[in-house]
């Protein structure tokens, strides 16, 4: 995985747990793409500053992933419910009464619903 | 929800974040359920220190959850997921082609790591 994919990842989980410096820092080199030097002259520090607080932010994040796990285990979530789906998408592919149908469909939303509770 | 099994769940998603102290006496005291006074007699600490350690703990989860809700969503994927093991039963129930019987078993399977997941 690129590494500010990843970073943007543990953002997600681990956020609220960051001071409001290091999140606002984060959002914008992460989030909205600024340059170091961008975001240096909008919060008038240097260049080394910024960098020094994301890279800090980025430990931050690594350390609360080492204790709980979080982005792994939800990789693992979303690699069980993509082979759900496909599984599913395999049912119904022999043919079932309408009432099955149904069923099924019910399922398959239910699996797409804890998708987006995992993000 | 009890406060103490509440605080055991929390532990459960959480305890990796608390002071190793905080650790250990959440585990005796939730866990093993020792005594406030078991506790102090042990570690040489007065009642109230033991007390206010399992207070900050209490609280410090408590923040955690605030923040992170991770027992909040583990209780709707729990609840997303009894409702789909209910509806896979369904499906079983109407009559299906072996190879069908099959799948559902797969889905089944998949659907219960799905929960050892979340633990």
């Amino acid at each position: 995985m690129d590494a500010r994919v990843r970073t943007g990842l543990l953002y997600d989980f681990y956020g609220p747990l960051l001071t409001e410096r290091q999140r606002r820092f984060v959002e914008l080199y992460f989030g909205e793409d600024l340059s170091l030097g961008e975001i240096a002259a909008e919060f008038r520090v240097s260049r080394q500053a910024v960098h020094d607080i994301l890279h800090r932010s980025e430990m931050a994040l690594e350390a609360f992933e080492a204790k709980l796990g979080l982005l792994k285990a939800y990789q693992r979530r979303e690699a069980l419910r993509g082979r759900l789906l496909e599984l599913l998408e395999r049912l119904k592919a022999e043919g079932l009464t309408p009432a099955q149908e149904e069923t099924v469909k019910e399922i398959t939303a239910l699996v797409e619903a804890m998708g987006r509770e995992g993000d």
